[in-house]
């Protein structure tokens, strides 16, 4: 079960284009596509004639012909053409849904069209800014999509899974402090005068310890946006020229109950070039796949305790803890209206 | 479930001999061989000691030994020999199957023996008859049976899925008419003057226009007789000498509940050389091939809808309609008697 | 369902060491290891924080740390370390269970720790014994235990399936006596005056007919020790310097409901050159490997049959039949006073 009327990310934009892209949401098959003006298109992924995949069809200028019987379905789902026969029931429409374009990704909404809102959007503008630089990347992992959010809640997992990136002893030895605001979930953590990890230096060429600041940011359903800086120790972060700033703005979407897509990128505010740009984008992927590693370890594990282990909670866990706390009671409100 | 009380085809004659074959039929393991006269025997492939499988045994004269303990048994399913002891438990039977040989294939009962009666038999004796030359052959499909004869009680996806071989624009866009007489659909489509497909080209050198008609037969559990003739638009079909004429004969055997056996055979009233015999064979071949992706595509879609999703009916569906409504009948009072 | 209050063996001696080793046992994940000193240690293989897997985690002198979060586990479960924090809640503790190293083998206790009692160790010592030479190994089969079980209780099958190595006629025609004696079960075949089997030629040279003994005992829940022993046909077998004389020590422990290891050793009291124990090893490798096509076989079957088919039992199947109503009564026993 997961939360319906909220946006989640569908694909990076420039994976959708003039050829059908079939894609598992919150677990429903979906068909992406472009218009010959280059909207993007999202319908559910099956004919409701005789269940085939639509995205096995084949465009005819905006619309999608499925290939079993020669169906023609529109951008928003309505049956222009049945072969053989002149009356088409209104009952044979294809599911449409809502989709947004925005700072490089298509946002989809599978909940109740009437309240699809853009300005529902979480704010991850830094992906597409003039000041900002950035890359990204898509993963498919198999895992159920709140592991994802709780390893990226909880940082402190960087000392001992990534001790060759962004992680070492001073992330997991500094405790963190978590704010809940509604919705919202912070937490912060500042690491004071600490060692700078591997990926630090090759970035930004660190010789000395530096003070280092983690602000993450959880929005509902499973948007976690974190602000991360770092600084020669004693430093004036708001005036040094050194500083380490960039974003990991992660959106994180059920494919099914046991896959989840992690479309991520890092925009930062320095260092423009290429070189960087490709540091960045490599430092990044080597953590996220070590993260992958273990979050389908632990899946594996879960499943054997029946999905629904007691935990032990420490320290850490306070971001992560409320953030499922927040997500099981809009889930249960949801359902409940439902 | 599957319809118990009615022939179903187990395999092509040719494919069973003296070493023990396996297949499963109506969701049961079965062995099939020939004794030493020839004659074909079908047993449940389920030793009813220890539940070895009797097809990793070998033959012993006319009977079959388990490779597990030693036990042997007649084709008749009788335990004749049990090592170590000489009384044999009455109730120490293997299951046996009342198994027909016909028109080159081997056709299974299993349901009541005493119900078995080889009238009941569907007609197929183009199949093995002087005036007709015939390929076939034999595919496991991953799909239900019933999405097998949905395809081939309506042929309007042949101008999507087979453009290639038999299908073009004409007989999506021919209404057809379905008939019911009992257990008997039959759904005729006439096409006047249309463009012959290219495999008809291929076998009969069509250079002009065709009048083409396609009389598909349905008989319960899941027979279909397709009776196709195209002739030179205008001539007399009774009289030309230039008509292209087939049968395609279909026995579909539910495997287990997700994979179907089809055997199929393409008996042809003309040009009886090989070369046709071949062409006959690839084109055919090509087109099933064409719709195992289909089938097995549209299977995957039926089980994410929980195996019984609501469609929504075409004009083209009247012969595949009215035989599921037959079996689904014949399936109740099966069920209800039992 | 497995009895729990009963030592299986989790591995032999030499597979555990420094580096973590993951296994299941009785539908559990256990981590096995040794500290320091080299005693071995077995912890359930799920840390108590976030359900990661501890034997992807490292040693740290005698304790283990996890990997994902970096908390520390010593080798009675305690956690002795959380990152970032100094209070340690006493609930957050690994489950360990008791852990025996005897005759080459780790025997575990997954049940009530309180009655792991070393005197109930089945009597395996002449796998380590001075004048006994032996051999042995480790099967990992995709079955039930108690097919396994059956397997070695009924030797008659020994004629069909290993031909090659142990089995001949006289096996499956000589009857057997079963003896019960509270919970342990004997079953005996004295086979006068047969031929010798393949690999007992090959062993001992035998060049007329042999008398052959088969003494096989079972202890709960799964331990079977075979005593067997062949001497020249009319020779005395306590006189004679010619016996072929080993034990078949089997210690099987279900891995899952479906999977089962199985721990073997074959000591012998006659001829300890080094290309003998070659041919034990070699000649019961291949036995084995005999019987897993087989029992594998036979759960694929028994599966199809919804896991509880009625079997119809022959003479022979006195043994295997005796222990299964023992352990069906310990387990009625187990789980009542549960």
């Amino acid at each position: 079960m997961f939360l319906k009327n909220y946006w989640y990310i569908a694909a990076m934009a420039h994976e959708v284009g003039r050829a059908p892209l079939q894609r598992w949401l919150l677990n429903e098959p979906v068909v992406l596509y472009r218009t010959e003006a280059g909207r993007a298109v999202a319908l559910l992924d099956i004919c409701p004639h005789r269940s085939y995949a639509l995205s096995k069809g084949e465009l005819v200028g905006d619309n999608l012909r499925c290939t079993y019987h020669g169906l023609v379905f529109g951008p928003d789902g309505r049956c222009v053409k049945i072969p053989g026969q002149v009356n088409i029931p209104p009952r044979c429409k294809a599911t449409s849904f809502p989709l947004v374009e925005r700072w490089k990704w298509l946002w989809i909404w599978m909940g109740d069209p009437a309240l699809a809102d853009e300005s529902l959007l979480p704010d991850m503008h830094w992906n597409e800014h003039p000041d900002w630089t950035t890359t990204g990347g898509y993963f498919e992992l198999k895992c159920h999509y709140q592991l994802l959010v709780d390893n990226l809640m909880d940082l402190s997992h960087e000392a001992t899974v990534h001790p060759g990136t962004i992680g070492n002893l001073a992330v997991a030895e500094t405790p963190c402090r978590t704010e809940v605001a509604g919705e919202h979930v912070r937490t912060v953590r500042f690491m004071e005068n600490c060692p700078p990890p591997p990926l630090f230096v090759k970035l930004r060429g660190f010789a000395e310890n530096i003070d280092r600041t983690q602000d993450i940011n959880f929005y509902p359903p499973s948007h976690i946006i974190i602000k991360s800086k770092a600084v020669p120790h004693g430093s004036d972060p708001e005036r040094t020229n050194m500083a380490l700033e960039y974003r990991v703005l992660n959106g994180i979407t059920p494919a099914t109950e046991r896959t989840t897509h992690h479309f991520w990128a890092v925009p930062r505010s320095f260092a423009h070039e290429d070189a960087i740009t490709k540091a960045f984008h490599d430092g990044s992927v080597r953590t996220f796949m070590e993260d992958i590693g273990v979050l389908e370890g632990q899946q594996a594990r879960i499943d054997h305790q029946g999905g629904k282990p007691r935990w032990i909670d420490v320290n850490a866990d306070s971001g992560g803890v409320a953030a499922r706390r927040i997500v099981a009671r809009l889930l249960a409100a949801e359902q409940g209206a439902a």
